[in-house]
């Protein structure tokens, strides 16, 4: 246990109310000079560090946004967390990071993020029910889906516009006049892989050219196994599209392994842009989501409801940019 | 504001002291089977839900681990965020997440971890002021500096055995009677970076083969732009080993892209087995960091500290393995 000081010894010393004392260090109410001065005083001498379990109480909020991530090995994703953390520092919160193994948060995760009366939650790859989602917003806990899109209109969501950017994706392939293609999903009950889809699907349909659809999970690995998967069923696209980057990269790989040429026998492109998209090794041809302008729209949101709960819900899309490398 | 309910309007309704209703969820204290029925039948009527907040104040202690990161981009720390995530939640404790862009942690990160009266800090690759961190032992919250050994013995911290790695690493690139070597360090301020350079200048010493050194800053670009700088300067060592694996990958790609032939013509190692290291682009020779020895190292320690505190100083250090690959 550590040595503590708290209110109650500051007000003994200072000879005043402990009220007295919290108004001095929390509430802006009025107190007289005289008072403050005899607090400050008596704080000072103690060693008093008012800390924010005491102002938590007494404000009845908090300064921590709870943030959940699962796909950490997904380079996207870190990056993502540097700027929250970058983002709310400048308000003043802090970031409870919480990491679930499961695609669906855990019980045991939204009761630390209650049991710590978070002013805020992120909730990034990982889904969570909408039963649980509403016990959030009964106890007025406003909540952001980020980088996904919901298919209620309950909740807040800021996301890329994955239809309009697949869309371009397959218009940018279609251009040159190319063959079947493939498409390589993430994690099927996510919005980004269906929406990316469909996008593709869409223009690809309207120019007649098939497609094949391979299921795989957002990982390096998965794309690496599909790619091998697809050559081996004797699938030649003439280009593979991959829900995301770091699949993409998989699938480069494994398509050099076999000694296929890309560009020039497979196109590959993937989506997000992440720092190894660029690098002389992959030069990858990808979609960039634009992560500065989705975390400033998470974080004017949840600061405007953390000053003012409106319960208010919106799908936010934005729209990001392609960027051509030499993998096309 | 949240709509609220706290002890007081409990003890109202449950027609008992305040200090009952404490009792009742946080003490373990004795309190009559009566006053606990009255209390948790008030309690539920009111959905009271007691919090962090009030247990942190009547127990002064809290479950918060203070973990303090900066390099995000090396893969390497989001898996030991994600390691020290899971580990701790096995035993109660969560994640407040501090992203610092300097090599030393600011004032402000400082005054977050002691208003938060955390448990515990870890620091990761960050540096920190002997006399801040004094401030945490006045304080009695244990910390611990991972992935880095202490010149002063007043802390606890805990890294792979940094020394004989690296002397292995010669014993293995000289055992094949290779010509001048290339070290190319991190950050130079860091124990990691300058005892993988002394283990390795030892053991090259005493067979009497030279080598270069060169600055770099455990990033990706950083090797890149130095393995440039070394062909430029016209270096052309049998052997380059970089102080981290993220490095030795853009070490990789800048010299592949000079048309410099791996491992015929310069073999390359890294440090860390990130991932990436064995991906087929790579197939990278590394020393095998332990991350979950090193892990369990600072949670038994850290939770050690928070049942009783002692502290009590060590350097702990973890051996780690070798790992062979395609580019020596």
């Amino acid at each position: 246990m550590k040595p503590t000081v708290n209110a109650k010894d500051v007000a003994k010393l200072a000879g005043v109310s402990q009220s007295s004392v919290s108004r001095v260090f929390f509430d802006g109410a009025k107190v007289t000079e005289k008072t403050r001065q005899k607090v400050l005083a008596a704080a000072q001498e103690l060693g008093y560090r008012p800390n924010e379990y005491a102002r938590s109480l007494i404000t009845n909020s908090t300064r921590i946004i709870g943030l959940v991530m699962k796909g950490i090995h997904n380079p996207f994703y870190p990056q993502v967390l540097k700027q929250f953390t970058t983002s709310f520092k400048k308000y003043g919160y802090s970031i409870l990071f919480v990491h679930t193994n499961n695609d669906e948060i855990q019980n045991e995760d939204i009761e630390t993020l209650l049991n710590y009366n978070v002013a805020g939650v992120i909730i990034t790859d990982a889904t969570m029910s909408m039963n649980v989602a509403e016990a959030f917003k009964a106890n007025h806990i406003p909540l952001v889906f980020f980088n996904r899109k919901l298919t209620t209109s309950d909740f807040y969501s800021v996301c890329c516009n994955n239809l309009n950017a697949s869309r371009k994706i397959a218009e940018f392939l279609t251009a040159r006049g190319e063959g079947p293609m493939v498409y390589i999903s993430g994690n099927e009950d996510t919005s980004t892989s269906r929406e990316r889809e469909q996008g593709f699907a869409e223009v690809l349909e309207q120019r007649g050219i098939p497609y094949q659809k391979y299921t795989s999970d957002f990982t390096y690995d998965g794309g690496y196994e599909t790619a091998r998967r697809m050559l081996s069923e004797g699938d030649a696209p003439a280009a593979v599209f991959a829900a995301n980057d770091i699949m993409a990269l998989g699938v480069i790989d494994a398509l050099r392994k076999s000694g296929v040429k890309i560009p020039e026998q497979v196109k590959v492109v993937g989506f997000d842009n992440i720092d190894m998209a660029s690098w002389p090794a992959y030069q990858l041809t990808t979609w960039e989501q634009p992560i500065d302008e989705m975390v400033d729209e998470t974080v004017n949101y949840l600061l405007s409801e953390i000053d003012e709960y409106t319960g208010q819900a919106q799908a936010v899309e934005v729209e990001g940019s392609f960027v051509e490398r030499s993998t096309t």
